[in-house]
């Protein structure tokens, strides 16, 4: 690939998953970093030094001042949720592709103003979800469009959860009603609820509906929550979310003819190897003393970090768009706003004394 | 152990289960299969047959003869739920020790009518949760109790489902209303619950809601459902069971501290092997590029199939009664009523509209 095709990139804000994603672009053969945003020049100058950033890396005191770099092709922003809707506007104006950290946005009418912004500027809008990039993902579609091996998807259980510690707990931008209001929802619900569209083909559910067990911080944020989700055609998703359990990144989904486990869909458990566990038409075996078919662990193995995949991807849209004359994916926004649109229902459920609510 | 300190069991009904039942207690040291009894004699000397029991096992064409055979220590009842209110009243009431299959009644009322029978005439109750008397199941719960390895117990998920095909679904005992109207709930969904009581160290929850996708039958029995467990402290449960998806029992368990899975919790995929999967005080890696600790596969092997663990279990406890003045253990009837409530909160949240049902 020539240089000129190598995607530019931008970061505005120096938060902790900018550290890994930087070193995506810079493992990425269509990327690079081109430049480092902070809100003063000393931090973005403290971030370069942490992560070794090349000497050739610009550094800005101001965001502002890195969206009028003319160099710079692509955003990335890892700001706080409340921040994504001014900031990811004044990208996309700057005309600047926007590549945006989830939750993408504190409801869907400000995540619309986003990707609204985006289509208007024909700049092209990617979240952050990392794992849908993996090659095991791919590997995870396939299988869960077999009707041979899957079938009809019934139920999807999934689960994301981590320990915060107290620090965290109380002073974490992730807890801060003005900062990401969607707390634990917005922060590992994401990822679940993301799972389980991905699971149905990216339909929408009907109906969202949280479980009667959310924690709130003292700020009332929530901190651990859980909902179910329900298909027209009866299938079903239920997930945990919560700071306050143990590291878990469960996928179980069950259709009519197989079922996919994989326990680390969200970060694996190594960067270049990833497992899923696939069954197929198995059965009770004779006298129900075990089973005809045993599952199978199936091994991804990659030459590169998931996240190297997810800017890959992206600066393989952007460089179509700049070079190639194709127009933004609209495949990417549309299934942000699904995710964001059962965030949306399931914060309603809450207030709404955990009452289904209709997810469109 | 002397051939007197055997068990003499009898078994009335031929069910599809006592093969494996009858199986299990001649391959158990503490007990022997003595009579089978089905409603005609021809009936039972076909089970004798298909199964190859040994010429000396007495047959019989009527249970009440059965019960009338002052040989028989305790007697295994795989009849359908809605006969053993009575049949189980009547083998307690025989002095006979009663081995009771799953679901144990329609409802609490009718269980504890049969417990109540059994205290009275001072002979032992076990419900046939096989899964339970599996070694592995001890494994599970020294982890479960380990605070420092799972801690407090924050989720649980879990399912088992299979595929019953056409003729199953419109004829099978399980889903005909005056032979077994709990339906998918009561065969399936009684393994879910019993896992979700099992990790909970058997607290009952405070309240259960079904979940909002019950499939029923033309005959309007359950064949596949949903339902969530909320304990005091904010543990949850969720699971589904289906006679409407592909073979699945799985738990997901999650504490504060660590992680449990097994994958075929109720059915080992083989006889002799079984595995769980823990994993303990894992965290992000660096940069979250990973993990820090991976899950380990704990294999537990056995020289008896789980069937006959629970024989040989039940058979120590009758032996204890019968020569050694034990009291019956109370232990088990107080966990198959625990079970029991939880069904009855949730075939109560069917008919209030999926409400959360208090349980008590």
């Amino acid at each position: 690939m020539s240089p000129s095709s190598q995607v530019r990139f931008g970061i505005i804000g120096c938060a902790e998953i900018a550290r890994k994603v930087s070193r995506a672009m810079n493992l990425c053969p269509n990327a690079t970093l081109h430049a480092v945003a902070s809100r003063t020049l000393a931090k973005a100058q403290a971030f370069a030094t942490a992560n070794s950033l090349p000497p050739t890396t610009v550094l800005y005191g101001t965001y502002e001042a890195l969206l009028d770099d003319p160099d710079i092709d692509a955003v990335y922003i890892p700001l706080p949720t409340s921040l994504h809707l001014s900031w990811a506007i004044a990208t996309a104006r700057k005309k600047k592709h926007v590549l945006l950290e989830k939750p993408c946005a504190v409801n869907v009418t400000e995540l619309d103003q986003i990707i609204s912004a985006c289509e208007e500027n024909g700049v092209q809008f990617m979240d952050c979800t990392m794992w849908v990039h993996h090659p095991r993902s791919q590997v995870m579609a396939d299988f869960f469009s077999d009707p041979q091996r899957f079938g009809q998807l019934k139920s999807i259980q999934t689960c994301f959860n981590y320990c915060g510690g107290n620090d965290f707990l109380e002073s974490d931008i992730r807890v801060q009603p003005d900062l990401d209001s969607l707390g634990a929802l917005g922060d590992a619900g994401w990822y679940c609820i993301r799972a389980s569209l991905f699971a149905a083909n990216y339909q929408l559910p009907k109906f969202a509906t949280a479980l009667r067990n959310p924690v709130y911080n003292k700020a009332g944020v929530v901190i651990s929550c859980g909902a179910s989700l329900l298909w027209e055609n009866g299938a079903i998703a239920t997930f945990n979310c919560s700071f306050l359990a143990h590291l878990t990144m469960d996928i179980a989904a069950v259709g009519t003819k197989g079922s996919l486990k994989v326990d680390d869909f969200v970060i694996p458990y190594e960067e270049k190897s990833a497992s899923l566990t696939i069954l197929s038409n198995s059965n009770f075996g004779e006298m129900s003393l075990g089973w005809t078919e045993k599952p199978i662990e199936q091994v991804v193995k990659t030459e590169l970090p998931q996240e190297a995949f997810m800017v890959k991807e992206f600066s393989t849209l952007v460089d179509g768009i700049k070079n190639h004359g194709l127009s933004p994916e609209k495949k990417w926004p549309v299934i942000t706003r699904k995710t964001q649109l059962v965030i949306d229902a399931i914060v309603a459920s809450f207030s709404r004394g955990f009452e289904p609510v209709e997810v469109y």
